[in-house]
């Protein structure tokens, strides 16, 4: 059931199936992965007297011995009764469907059931504190069970209305607010998460955006939304096609439900199979980033630890980035040589930062291109890549390059240089230190010379996303507060979130920087209006670079360089979840602090509410120097 | 390069190949997993000087370039240059080849190789001390490369000095005391082990059996050990087969090194995976227990919490225990209805934790074996069993077998009965609280009444484990003391450990216990004559259990129930390692004690050293009642 590497997985529902093996065959030869079912038999009679001893009882449910052990945990997922309801107002028949609820969820458990699927009401509050409790790990007996809750895109009163032209604006018609009050109870549990049923009317896209940052882990796709094609087989509306490939580029799986309206219900898995491949084999940055989606990862810190021989060989390989650079580099030696010196003038460019090399081969082809001479000089701190440039130099490169094998905020240049290059962005532009770096590194460019990059801005703007909310919680390290998690950076490939405003520019550095004393200390305040009612899990940072006149970098989704896979976004999250309303001013104070040794962010949300300042004096996470 | 399921992993060792792409050949071609091969291209020269800055140099090894990282990362182990010796008295020496190890080091993760092989030597403290620095976690810059120290099964001096008939016993001849020093100073840690070089004379089984404890990543295997066969094929003399497939059984990786001696390299490799094999084939337990080696569970506590579905159905599969239970149960069952009475008397026999109804099965059989008539009472407390046993009594069993659905301990019984049968054993015995269940549970036992089992005694053995220990350690859980979890017991699968001593008889508990008051605290002391100089890492437990008259099972490995998989042993570990000389004696207390909630285990060795009590007032582990 787990969601297969290139496949979509695809379960169908079964609403009272009078034989289990049976409806797991019709399933299963129908090309389903899965199948839902109820728990409980809806036929047996149930007993909560508690004077059950000694009396000659039937069972609840069929017995276990039905399936395997190995089908039921893969293959099975269980359906609460759709009577129990935990926010009855009658005290009796809640305590009554309370009892149910415990039998069907210890029956599921002791069934090894992968998931459970629960309908979700407005009224939900007890219904999240007794689920959160069953589910809670404890190491003597976890439940193996995720529950979904089962939730239509629209309310039944909110979709009559729509058809009625009569649009009410109270929230509790809107179901994700009965999500939202749901997993607030539930305090974000990873293991309760969304079956989210399609409707035959869908909601603004701005709603559907909130819905794709929420835990989504099936799409219930009714067979009466289904119409017929030409050929008699089922088709979805050209909306609903398309909301669909969106969930299912999140990974997210699909069940069928409903009376077979067509010839056979293997034609509702074959179609969802198709969407899925005509929008995979589309997307290219998908299939590259597989793996690493909605994955954190401590950003690279080059500066103070070497990097390995397995991360240069993926940097190399990016199509866009080299490119550019080249471009930048061939406009630049012509700015610095004029046609008529073409042949007499020799001008000195510098790679700081070489790696293994992959800018002294682009300077190298630049010249060529621009049929002007150039003397390369390739510093590297790192004694292991200063291996591989040694022997390029040796084999390929000649005497044209040199190697200088020292930190290049140490190095006495032997000369100064025209174009100085680098590449030591980070993914929110400033955060690997290329300020620090190249104004130490500027000593050594003559007063007219040209730094490659010759800017660069950080962005920011806010999200909403459970799961990368629970992915920075469970980061948590031995030993250390439950604060610090929440108070560093990662680098993400975002899939499984929504943005709540455009993202903003923040921070802008320019090189060669002349200000005397240089100071890269920044702060600074954005205003972001909300696009909907949502809540705020942190925010995505991004940059853009400008390497020389028209030729630029960019990972601000706005501009994003096509193709160029170097540099995921970085996200700040805040520790506490903060609910915004549509229209809502969210207001952030965003730092960069700078002492002797480190630098570090700071952050804080001031509006609609005031919340506590994020990583203060650098104590969580800092940059070493 | 991990070892693969059914296949043994094997390397080839080259000396100082001139090509590595060719020798990588060469290697994969003869279907060899790995190669180990030097980091340090040994022509090239090297400067530590410290002004190599803006000074030509030459690379000090070949560039990363020749292999794509994904070929370093899994089919290259590096080697240390062996004449780098950090504990040399010349100070100029050790310094020289402390920069040497650091710049191999650094290149070896520069290159993301999964390992290192390194030489130890007699002295190797601060050799220990700079690969633990080397090694040890940092969540920036972890290195990924594990350590193999490479050493002799018994050092050159040893061996020479058996050849001359002159055994000294000196410990510092011994190599397992180079060794045993290297691992106490680098604190165990897991990423240091070992690559162990068979040699021509092989040490006593004692000593062999020593280093099956030892985190033996790798068995190295000269070629000229090998003899040749009538077809000229290399063979191995009985006694390094024995030896090797006792490595083999534990996963171990070899390396074969040397020159070639027999037509070609890939006849040592296809000799290796016949030696696996051969050893595979012949052990069924090795394939039931495949990936369960040496995994810490936590005991189940099936009194406190229900078993699923999944854990009925693996534990009714076990082919021995319900045979023994049937034919215990027919021998009691001839015992109370003579020959003459066969038609005439009906005997009660109640299943007190029925589960889902093997032991009704097996009742029912023995009966119709036997040819008497029994009626049967079936209790169990676990609601999602009953529904199984509602069901089974429905369709089977019909009104010969009454459902109980109720804890033993609570149940007010119609009447009493002659035969009481209960399998609520765990790997110690006692140790899920059988003892008290079966106290409760007499009381509707006839007074003459048999109970199956009728005894059971828990037995204790010292052992050696690093992997163990270093399981022990990492299961640490957050906001929980140090101590935590070594005052815990564990179930587990042994394989990487050694027995220190014979195993012995601690705890018996006899049914029905007819004691006033019964009192189910137990202390006793025991004395173990230690085999060989050691490391205690903690005591492995096991059970005995007489059913009736002369039917037993046990998980004790002198009578071991053939076949029979339903139990694995119980490890009780000690805090801090416990160094020990062959002939001491190692004296351990152990405690059973019960209060009004909970039963719990209390352990402390006394000698040679006295050391801390382990669990006092069952602070880090009990059982609930």
């Amino acid at each position: 059931m787990a969601a297969g590497g290139k496949r979509v997985s695809c379960g169908l529902d079964f609403v009272s199936p009078s034989d289990i093996t049976n409806a797991l065959q019709i399933a299963t030869e129908a090309k389903y992965d899965f199948a839902a079912m109820p728990i409980a038999h809806p036929r047996h009679k149930r007993d909560f007297s508690g004077n059950s001893q000694a009396r000659r009882l039937t069972a609840f449910t069929r017995a276990d011995l039905i399936l395997n052990s190995s089908d039921w945990s893969t293959l099975i997922v269980g359906k609460i009764s759709p009577h129990i309801d935990l926010d009855h107002e009658d005290r009796l028949l809640r305590q009554e469907s309370e009892n149910m609820l415990e039998q069907e969820l210890s029956f599921a458990g002791h069934l090894g059931l992968p998931a459970v699927l629960a309908p979700l009401r407005k009224n939900n509050t007890n219904f999240a504190r007794v689920l959160h409790n069953k589910v809670l790990v404890s190491p003597s007996n976890q439940a193996r069970y995720h529950v979904w809750l089962h939730l239509p895109m629209i309310s039944p009163k909110t979709e009559s209305s729509q058809f009625e032209r009569e649009v009410k604006e109270e929230d509790t018609d809107d179901t994700w607010h009965w999500w939202n009050n749901f997993r607030s109870t539930a305090n974000f549990e990873k293991k309760l998460s969304l079956a989210l049923e399609l409707t035959a009317d869908l909601p603004d896209s701005v709603d559907i955006d909130r819905w794709l940052g929420e835990p989504i882990k099936c799409l219930v796709v009714p067979t009466h939304l289904f119409m017929t094609n030409k050929k008699g087989f089922p088709v979805l509306p050209k909306s609903h096609q398309v909301a669909i490939r969106q969930f299912l580029r999140q990974k997210t799986q699909i069940l069928i439900t409903g009376t077979q309206r067509h010839q056979h219900y293997k034609h509702y898995q074959q179609y969802m199979e198709h969407l899925w491949q005509v929008g995979y084999e589309a997307d290219p940055v998908m299939q590259f980033a597989q793996g690493y989606e909605d994955f954190l990862q401590f950003p690279l810190q080059p500066l103070m630890d070497n990097l390995e021989s397995q991360t240069y060989e993926v940097f190399e390989k990016d199509p866009v980035k080299y490119t550019e650079y080249q471009r930048a580099m061939y406009l630049a030696i012509l700015d610095k040589v004029s046609l008529e010196d073409k042949d007499s003038k020799i001008i000195t460019l510098m790679v700081v930062g070489a790696g293994r090399g992959p800018l002294v081969r682009a300077a190298l082809a630049a010249a060529e291109k621009a049929d002007r001479k150039i003397r390369v000089y390739a510093v590297e701190k790192n004694p292991n890549a200063i291996v591989t440039l040694q022997c390029l130099a040796e084999e390929e490169w000649g005497d044209q390059v040199t190697i200088v094998s020292c930190d290049m905020r140490d190095w006495d240049a032997p000369e100064k240089a025209d174009i100085l290059v680098s590449e030591l962005l980070g993914s929110f532009g400033d955060n690997e230190l290329s300020p620090e770096c190249l104004d130490g590194a500027q000593k050594f460019l003559k007063d007219d010379g040209i730094s490659i990059p010759s800017s660069y801005t950080s962005f920011l703007g806010p999200i909403q996303s459970s799961k990368l909310y629970n992915e920075v919680r469970s980061c948590r390290e031995r030993d250390k507060p439950y604060y610090t998690s929440f108070e560093m950076s990662y680098v993400v490939h975002f899939r499984n979130r929504t943005e709540l405003a455009e993202p903003q520019a923040l921070f802008t550095f320019t090189h060669p920087n002349r200000e005397m004393p240089i100071d890269n200390r920044r702060y600074e305040v954005r205003n972001f209006p909300i696009k909907c009612d949502s809540v705020l899990h942190g925010f995505a940072g991004y940059f853009e670079t400008v390497l020389y006149k028209d030729v630029m970098l960019s990972i601000n989704p706005a501009t994003h360089s096509p193709g160029m896979f170097s540099w995921f976004p970085v996200l700040f999250p805040v520790q506490n979840p903060i609910n915004l309303k549509k229209a809502n001013n969210l207001e952030i104070h965003f730092w960069r602090c700078v002492n002797r040794t480190h630098v570090w962010y700071e952050w804080c949300v001031t509006k609609p509410l005031a919340g506590a300042i994020h990583n203060p004096l650098g104590r969580s996470h800092n940059i070493g120097l």
